[in-house]
């Protein structure tokens, strides 16, 4: 579905901007000069500096939620000042606005944007532009043109959909005997999230085993209420992914669980 | 007062997610979802994991300063996925909209909520309801509806009052030389917060000791400003009742006061 | 230009009050009370307690994206509850609500206000003023009513533009072969920024030396992408001053530079 123009008035943000500084601030500044009714939600700006990957997963676990038309502007910009793309696309009725550094991978997976333009229209950018800063002077003018109703051909050029940078997706291997993908994010509960979804499991769900380190847990439960408080669980979480937790606790302290450690379903005799 | 439907609006959150992940962003989606027109408030997402006494003080520090017809919605959920009722009810003109664990406990005190529903209506929730987070599927939809003027009795079955689950609430003791309460909560300042208010202390504000721990105190002042830089003060903070606070600096820090320990006033002779 | 009423209806903030409590949410809560339909933006709540020269160093790197007609509301107040004036100012077509302790230096630099008020008329504050919390009780709902079109004169009582307190700027000395600053802010990202301007630099931006500490850099590059990953560089900033970074690093750390230590820029022969 190309981009029709249909807008929730909703703007998501993601960035590795902090919450000590003003750059946030200054992007939705520039948001708001555009149109001053706009919805403004953060998603997170607590991204390490410059991981881009984790804004990809980040994004990817929230931009379903928000209702069709929103405008979800992610910055982590390691690239600022070179010659990287500044894209915006549309993907399942919704736009996307970033540089082109793969921050769409994990929403898009093995789809392509419906739609993709590069940002090269200056009319939709502020009147002076830094060479530091493009997440205020560009990206944030051109989301609140996109979220108070412009197309995506307004505001920049047609490229090829192909032509989207995107990062290497971490795949889940699936052999006879062990489904194995790794920790691609660690959330603030400690909770450990791979991209194991439960189509690649084949085997019943409290007869597996789900090992991650020295974790190892029998089953796959429903909620976090399943076991007894401090106990390790394995589940599908919010996200769409298995993930490993402790209830009332913290897996990655518990386990010593980080980004990258391989997470393995095994059926169980 | 029953609720009458009159709304400001006004939707403010707590809850323990953190700012991280996407969480808050998810449930603030679900919001906007349902009336696209909210003002959305945070209060604070840092309550301790599942610390729901933490998250029941800071509601109370905050609801009143909020025009009648807000709904605030708390989620600090250990028990999701558990048969813990999800709830909304009234009192004094606000809404509440919580997992019926006690997040009530101080808003009410010894006062029951004029109105009590139980939300087991799911056309007010999302199509999806995962098993991990309804704090996105349960309790921010109806949140929304509320706050855009639906009644408590249309998203929900009203249940006695009296069955709205309660923490203890920790004794301020009057006996005939001291009176007697621990510190509930210490803000970002290392200001040490009771629930002792002005009527408890029966003695004129200069002519008692006050103590917790190491740190002791002639007199209850004012205002911060009324002891010289990096002294240790006693005053009705802006919660209401009594807080331990060092002048330009941080009394948890300087007298190694942890939530909990006992703070004691004393007649000065 | 004296405040004339026009007003983009927004109102940024910065505060020391941090995430943790509710005390941002308070003064939201005060905002929305004079009028539901303000756009709140904030710019950083985690100014070091009672910082007041970081909180005025911030307010200057933001306030110029906003649209004319932006209140910004800037509580740091070491002072609450002693005769510190309460007062509101216009320049450049913003206004700004503050307690009268320097807030305003870094915006106005060597200029004055273009009108001064003293927020005496207690009409505009809340019903109960509180000793301990000006920026719920009086600083919010003033900058509400401003925000919402009431005029300086209203909401006080014109006083000097002279008489506003300022911070003693730190000079940026111009020597025969050095020009000299003081690092005045760190960001997020260890980036060391400096009030040391374009135009006072008198030698080619590509032969000179910076220095600071033990960093030592030939010449001034306009992008962070301008040196390879990992490598010290000096460029003038998004908030016009010159700043040390390191590309993909963290300045601050690596170098060990402090808040105070100065930065010299010198010619290359």
């Amino acid at each position: 579905m190309r981009d029709g123009g249909a807008r929730s008035g909703i703007v998501s943000l993601i960035t590795d901007f902090g919450l000590s500084d003003t750059y946030v601030g200054q992007i939705k500044a520039s948001l708001l000069t555009v149109d001053r009714g706009l919805q403004l939600v953060d998603l997170t700006h607590q991204i390490p500096a410059q991981d881009v990957a984790e804004a990809a997963f980040q994004l990817a676990t929230a931009w379903e939620a928000f209702p069709p038309g929103t405008v979800h502007l992610v910055v982590v910009d390691p690239g600022v000042g070179t010659p990287r793309r500044p894209v915006a696309f549309a993907y399942c009725g919704h736009l996307f606005v970033t540089p082109d550094n793969g921050l769409g991978t994990f929403v898009l997976q093995d789809q392509e944007p419906e739609q993709l333009v590069v940002l090269d229209r200056p009319e939709f950018h502020r009147p002076r532009v830094s060479k530091t800063f493009h997440g205020r002077d560009v990206f944030a003018p051109v989301a609140g043109h996109l979220a108070s109703g412009r197309e995506l051909t307004e505001v920049g050029t047609e490229v090829p959909p192909s032509s989207l940078v995107r990062l290497p997706l971490p795949a889940v291997e699936r052999e006879e005997r062990v489904v194995r993908g790794p920790v691609v994010s660690i959330d603030h509960f400690g909770n450990c999230r791979t991209l194991i979804h439960p189509e690649d499991v084949p085997w019943p769900r409290d007869k597996v085993w789900v090992r991650c380190g020295s974790a190892m847990v029998r089953g796959i439960v429903e909620t976090y209420g399943s076991v007894p408080e401090e106990h390790t669980l394995a589940l599908f979480g919010s996200h769409g992914g298995l993930e490993i937790a402790v209830r009332m606790g913290n897996a990655a302290r518990a386990w010593e669980i980080t980004r990258g450690m391989f997470v393995e379903v095994m059926p169980a005799e």
